[in-house]
């Protein structure tokens, strides 16, 4: 129980996530509950029982402010996308509200870019749309309000986010994470290394892998390589498992190395395990000015933003 | 029930499917089984019982020669790979005999290749193995002894095979094939399609994204836009189905588009439904001299043509 100086629930609830933030007048996190109750764990679509038992024991009528899958088609009420680019402001003035027993509450809407791809041979240019949610709201939590700045947020689909003075310009996905969770899951390279998850982390194999996916272009080609250094003995399955990881992450992290944004302040938003392989990989693809922020200090500060926003402009 | 004009039983025998063929002494094909009864199916080790079914009806006696995975370590017995370069009278001269009730047997080895990976930063060069089990018969059932071809050998993993007057001299593996398997059946792109499987084919999407794998070299940022066409509408479930097989056959397709070996003849060793696949891809990537096998009639010739090498030199 607690007493009753709470401002805001801050909610960011994901795919496989749910965190809930209980903050202070002044921004500061009170207490705070996790668990693995994700949007695609919710089956019977009871997101509101969901709420309930995770922030239950919090002062009720507290204002409750939720971002991530969430607002998705998939979560409790779908909001739509905000084309980029997109600044606090603007995603704090589109909150959508939402009915809920347990107080007030709103969803914070998720983002898109869209690049015009021109095809030879094809039929005229198409529209190549990316989008994300949840990690808009990091980055409103990390973002100043000055210069150019490369903001990554590692992770099941890996975001490189441009933010120029404080405003989210465009962005680009990458599906490390979930790539490197079916092939481990579900592949012929998985099963080689059953026996080495949850070992260790190997540095050696995972740079390893690091260097092959930024030399290899081809990752379909690359990726094979797990297989062939098991059958030649040239890695324990534990080695395998980083192995994998490496490949995967050095593929991601390459392919913007070569961009024009290398030469910007990059800011890492990740929990503290992908931050270490991330340091790695950005180290070993050539990345120099780099920051690492929490993850889940981030989205909490952004929700506090998006929060003092909203009550400025009402 | 058959007379006893066979000469020989041939057995394609991999992963997922087994192929046993009744050969004459001309080499002609007399009669053909097949079965789901790949190796990955026999849990309980009893290949001899799998092949005794198979080729029950069969004279008694003939001899059978088995190539693929079966000679692999999840397989029957393991033969171990012979590496590159590799002819046809290599193979025939190291066929690995192997007991069975069903009459004389022996299995074909599988082939290696090795390349040197300089890597900057990293302790020197490493070795990169690549492998194949099952396509080296295929390929000794189509090779020329004239000349040098480029060989593809599309489907789990797809092989791109460099054959010089008849000999196999390097080849590169890709994942291609299981990569859409799993993606397909797993990730969060499969389950945007899943009321598409097993529709029409749709070419149109699968050019399109034979185009975006050609010209997006960031192979995991391409994938998400499966993801996003749903989203935004612009494609139908089964469109997508197609529009990902041609992602990652545009990315194979494309990967080998710029080597010095686009100038060879290309022969692609498949099943029909690859081949229109494969047709539609390579026309799109530049390839020009390419003509087509059938795959079950190519690893039929080549054990035949392995026997008789195997019978001149004994």
């Amino acid at each position: 129980m607690s007493t009753n100086n709470s401002a805001l629930i801050g909610v960011d609830w994901g795919t496989t996530r749910l965190r809930a933030f209980r903050i202070g007048v002044d921004g500061q996190i009170l207490d705070r509950h996790a668990s693995d109750l994700g949007v695609a764990e919710i089956r019977d679509g009871d997101f509101e029982r969901v709420l309930r038992d995770i922030i239950g024991g919090w002062p009720t009528g507290t204002p409750i402010l939720m971002c991530g899958m969430i607002g998705s088609r998939q979560g409790w009420q779908e909001v739509p996308y905000r084309p980029c680019p997109a600044c606090a402001s603007d995603l704090a003035s589109t909150l959508c509200p939402i009915g809920t027993s347990c107080g007030p509450a709103w969803i914070v809407g998720g983002i898109s870019t869209m690049h015009d791809q021109n095809v030879s041979g094809a039929r005229g240019a198409r529209k190549l749309y990316d989008v994300m949610r949840g990690e808009e709201t990091q980055i409103v939590g990390v973002a100043s309000h000055v210069g150019q700045t490369l903001m990554i947020t590692p992770g099941t689909h890996s975001k490189w986010v441009v933010v120029h003075a404080g405003t989210i310009e465009s962005f680009r996905t990458y599906m490390t994470g979930e790539i490197y969770a079916v092939l481990q899951k579900h592949s012929i390279l998985g099963r080689l290394m059953q026996d080495g998850i949850g070992r260790r982390f190997d540095e050696v194999a995972f740079l390893e892998g690091v260097h092959l996916g930024r030399e290899e272009p081809a990752l379909l080609h690359a990726l094979f390589s797990v297989r062939t250094q098991a059958l030649f003995e040239q890695k324990t399955p534990a080695a395998l498992v980083h192995y994998l990881s490496g490949i995967l992450i050095g593929s991601e992290v390459s392919a913007e190395a070569g961009s024009h944004l290398m030469g910007s302040p990059v800011v890492v938003i990740a929990s503290t395990e992908l931050t270490r392989l991330y340091q790695l990989a950005l180290s070993a693809c050539g990345f120099r000015d780099v920051r690492y922020v929490d993850a889940e200090g981030a989205v909490a500060r952004g929700l506090w933003k998006l929060w003092q926003l909203r009550a400025a402009t009402i």
